[in-house]
């Protein structure tokens, strides 16, 4: 490569014409393809936006101005150009480069973002403060056009249009969140794609341009620019009535054309909102083609034109929750689906090519997603919310208002609940059992194989009130066999022993059956119970437990505060029995579990099987009953008698 | 009154005139200013809305028809023409008419709801079921112009603008929420406010209706109407944008106009937004001339036409937030702090008169309010979010990813933390510190008196991260004396005795307090230690409290699920101490709590003094240890030795 390994500095940049940045944005979006080829990320949203990151690095000098991404998932460009070229192999790898912003990789990353909808609140933040300061710094707030529509951009949008100084908010337009962008909204920016050709654009504002006369005020000169644009190609009234300067729709393939326009716009000392269309997946003709396929691909390879995406071996939970929903509605014709923009990521195209009149998808507005859901519900039919665990944050006042609070049955199915891998601290599922559990009326339960998924999902959709369903991003376990029906409250054994139990919940289970097999090879023999339930929790289960005088490990793919481990402590405490054999297992209190593999996060907080094998040692150890245990064994211990990890009985 | 005691249904509106439906709303008017007055209530929203109520009712069905309320506050007219004008003496009280719509007392109530924004979206779930299961109804989605501002409703527009459907969004636009609409959108409504006389908008559409021909179609005629008024008075692009067919403004007053025009519009079968301008405090002078003041007053007098609000004696939480607030400042120059949209309730407009350039109030946008507060801490500044701990729900989202995540110290000052009176269940705060406490670097305190705010308040702004304050809508207890600086995870004890331990968090340390004192005149000698912090937790203290061999009862203004009590738990079961000695006052787990007086809440949780007294007096009695205890005293006990309430040490 001729330029990418020489920029060390965005202001590297400023050295080069706009022929060799144009070179320089191949070498980019060469770089990006190899590296996601290899390491798996976001692959569409990243060769889309390079000649808009050259440009705006190239006109502000964002190491005194302020940039702030939104979902952060197209900030490749970006941190090749700012000092993480040489390192960015290690992307999303443990210990290396994020595949989202990271104030702890860069200054020029303010904020680790990967939910949407907020870079123009906080840019607004970032904007009042600095006025306030007396800080001559310009703000840019990158949008997309699926974050736009989130609630929280349009009460930033609200807000900023009122600001008396330089604001830019860059609206990145390529009618593609991760899957096209929903609503009204959407339809509306459409309307500019459908009407005009973008050459027409570019043509005629590259007309505007030269004739401004000199000397003629920045603002005044962006103003015959605007009138120019507007006098062939309607404005976006909606921003303009919200108190922003409306520019575009502009080419944002042209670096060139985009350096000039950005460089009059980074002195309007007013908000401005630059609509910028882009093509998702640009330069990629696979990536193009299919952006929803390659949004966020694993690892692929290119061979002879043809792109073979590596696929996991295994079936992953979300598939086996497609699969379930599928499966139930065939005997439950109330249920409907909701996503807030992820089909694929939950499941649900699938679901929407055997149900299309029985699955919306929403756009990224999980708040809405909540209410709809809850006024359906309320009407009679059977909502199921697919949403990923760290997303349904997002709607958590409407969990409790629209849904608890009424009593209506809606079924949240949390995907990505628990530790996420690559995508790291911004899309861990590590709270929605502490935050989920205080709620009236709600019942929170997880299944541990596809089996039980089922099961699960059988359960919710028959119950009174609502449920929340959790699994993660990882494959299915093997099968553990025939999934009893699930009873409210009641947990199923997996396994009896009796020198500790394991009390998990979810997905750990199989890592504690595992861990039980390791253990049996040292001759240590563990009751594993498949805990089914967080909330309620089954009480007699817990007075078993904690009846057997041996060590109680609680394990959940969750915060150890306020998660299934506490609700364990409760309930001991509540029926007056001793918790000091409990150790809880599950993300530590007070610290982001960095990217890495799923596996390596579920070792560093000792999750994993070895981990909790791990802990139950080192509590029959601390218990002094290790010694005790070997006498006892080679005294009454039939060999054998206890290794099987087929189901037992239902509890 | 002449009408309003025969109307016992909806139905009963269509055999009166429209001059008699005129006479109603002023019997309405009557009887909400007599029963708020006596008890208190929403006033000022709720006689604006009296005429629109009755026209809708008037032409739609609502018990078959649809119509969700959005924040709910304007609901006493709606409550008093469906069944509850003989029982509405009760308001607000225990037992009583709840402020809020609530279905367990009406069909009529769809949903209960007293949070912002939530109406579109719900309305558009009802909508959508009922197409879906091929039922005929209307749907209509009342909001007000402070709520339209709030992210969901933006989300729930922008997706009920595809309906192929009737749907009818009526924006009660009365340029105040509970205080006057901010951002953008109030400034572009304003608009049209300011333009036109409202006199003129209805004598124009009174112009164009009589002349529609008949046997046109009813939306032919309705375009008829809006091109009418169109052609006067530009419409509102913002809505048509969105997919709606705007129409108005028209004057919410008129109940005649209304009915007339609401006829023809529940038979449009496309989304309609109609604009209505209404006074807030409508047919009373004092509220129309201080719509603020009169918003929720508690209950008032009237006498020569002054009114007097009644005051409660004491000093409010609140007051003493405001007062706190303005003292730190003085020396921390940094300090800005954010409503969203409740200056007065949060206490801040008394803030903002010293500090105008220094507080922002953002409108009802909590979700933007955090993220902007992100922004100035990012920047450097100390930013305060005084926000009702229910409506931090709404930003729950935002605390983790723009705050926590980044490490970012902005203090979060949560009001009406804990039951909240006549409100109910829709404000309680009872789950704040449940769904912090799981985000790393959060740190949560609690002060027990004004002294302690102060010094609670102090400590946060020095703190490097983020802390969340807690304190309920009540007044202050008695001064209990200078308050020793907070430092992190660091109690107070504030009275000994060797009887039971009470842990107290917050407000409920006074309560604590109180209880020490009943039970000493029984000669049970409690220690009380007010915790400050339930994050993180004073482990000394816990282990001290558990090393004592008596009862230890934690008590807290909180769900006990996940709360305070959890904490101790797991602090206790990570030190390896027993927990069979402890209980855990709150609020109940698994049900929401009725409206009533604050004192009368606190005693069915059991967590006033009485309530508190009496568990340490049970768990003395399970213990066995009362007798036990009685013999003790008579041999050993000095008389009078530990009934002070006086703080002992700083631990």
């Amino acid at each position: 490569m001729r330029f990418l390994p020489s920029i060390h500095h965005p202001s590297d940049l400023r050295k080069l014409t706009v022929e060799q940045l144009q070179e320089l944005a191949g070498e980019i979006r060469q770089r990006i393809l190899e590296v996601v080829g290899k390491n798996g990320g976001h692959l569409a949203s990243n060769l889309g936006v390079i000649e808009l990151t050259l440009a705006l690095h190239y006109c502000f000098d964002f190491e005194h101005d302020r940039l702030i991404w939104d979902v952060g998932h197209q900030c490749y460009p970006h941190k090749l150009i700012t000092g993480r070229n040489a390192n960015f192999e290690s992307l999303r790898k443990a210990g290396g480069i994020s595949g989202f912003p990271d104030p702890a990789e860069s200054p020029f990353d303010l904020f680790s973002v990967g939910h949407a909808g907020t870079s123009i609140a906080t840019a607004l933040g970032l904007a009042r403060a600095d006025q306030l300061l007396g800080r001559d710094t310009r703000v840019v707030a990158f949008v997309g056009d699926a974050s736009i529509v989130n609630g929280l951009a349009f009460e930033g949008l609200n807000l900023a249009g009122l600001l008396d100084r330089q604001f830019l908010v860059v609206l990145n337009d390529n009618n593609w969140g991760i899957a096209p962008t929903q609503g009204a909204m959407a339809e509306y920016l459409a309307k500019f794609r459908t009407s005009y050709l973008y050459e027409e654009v570019k043509q005629r504002a590259k007309q505007v341009l030269p004739r401004l006369p000199l000397g003629q005020s920045v603002a005044d000169a962006l103003s015959s620019i605007k009138e120019g644009i507007k006098a062939t190609f309607s404005p976006h009234q909606i921003f303009e009535q919200l108190g922003f300067m409306y520019v575009g729709p502009v080419d944002g393939h042209d670096v060139g054309y985009l350096i000039e326009l950005l460089s009059k716009l980074r002195n309007v000392r007013h908000p401005v909102l630059l609509h910028v269309h882009t093509v998702k997946g640009h330069g990629s003709d696979f990536a193009c083609k299919e952006p929803g396929r390659f949004h966020s691909p694993n690892a692929f390879e290119v061979n002879a034109g043809k792109v073979t995406i590596h696929k996991g071996s295994g079936k992953s939970w979300t598939a086996a929750f497609s699969d379930a929903l599928i499966e139930v509605t065939r005997s439950e014709p109330r249920v409907f689906a909701f996503t807030a923009g992820m089909p694929d990521g939950t499941g649900l195209d699938k679901f929407a090519k055997v149900f299309p009149r029985q699955c919306l998808d929403v756009g990224i507005a999980e708040s809405a997603a909540v209410d709809i859901a809850a006024g359906m519900a309320r009407a009679g039919l059977r909502p199921v919310v697919a949403i990923y665990s760290t997303f349904l944050q997002r709607a958590f006042d409407q969990a409790f208002q629209e849904v608890a609070l009424q009593g209506l049955p809606v079924v949240f199915c949390m995907d990505r609940a628990g530790l996420v891998g690559g995508d790291g601290a911004v899309h861990h599922g590590f709270l929605d059992i502490a935050y989920l559990r205080g709620l009236p009326g709600m019942t929170l339960l997880a299944p541990a194989d596809e089996n039980e998924l089922l099961a699960a999902l059988r359960f919710a959709l028959r119950h009174s009130s609502a449920c929340a369903i959790r699994y993660p991003r990882d494959n299915v376990p093997e099968s553990m066999g025939d999934a009893p029906p699930f009873e409210l409250g009641r947990s199923r054994l997996m396994r009896d022993g009796r020198d500790a139990t394991i009390l998990a919940y979810g997905a750990t289970v199989s890592h504690a059956l595992d861990a039980a097999e390791l253990l049996a090879t040292d001759n240590i023999f563990v009751r594993v119970v498949n805990a089914r339930f967080a909330k309620p929790i089954d009480s007699e289960m817990v007075a078993t437990a904690l009846a057997a005088d041996h060590p109680v490990i609680t394990v959940e793919d969750h915060s150890i505060t306020g998660g299934f481990g506490s609700a364990v402590l409760e309930t001991a405490q509540e029926l007056g029995l001793p918790t000091e054999r409990v150790v809880r297992l599950g993300m530590p209190a007070d610290r982001f579990i960095r990217q890495g593999t799923r596996a390596s996060q579920l070792a560093e907080c000792g999750i994993d099987a070895a981990g909790i094998a791990a802990a139950v040692q080192e509590q029959l150890i601390k218990a002094g009953r290790r010694q005790h245990k070997r006498a006892a064994d080679l005294a009454q211990q039939p060999a054998g008698a206890e290794h099987s990890t087929a189901p037992v009985s239902d509890r």
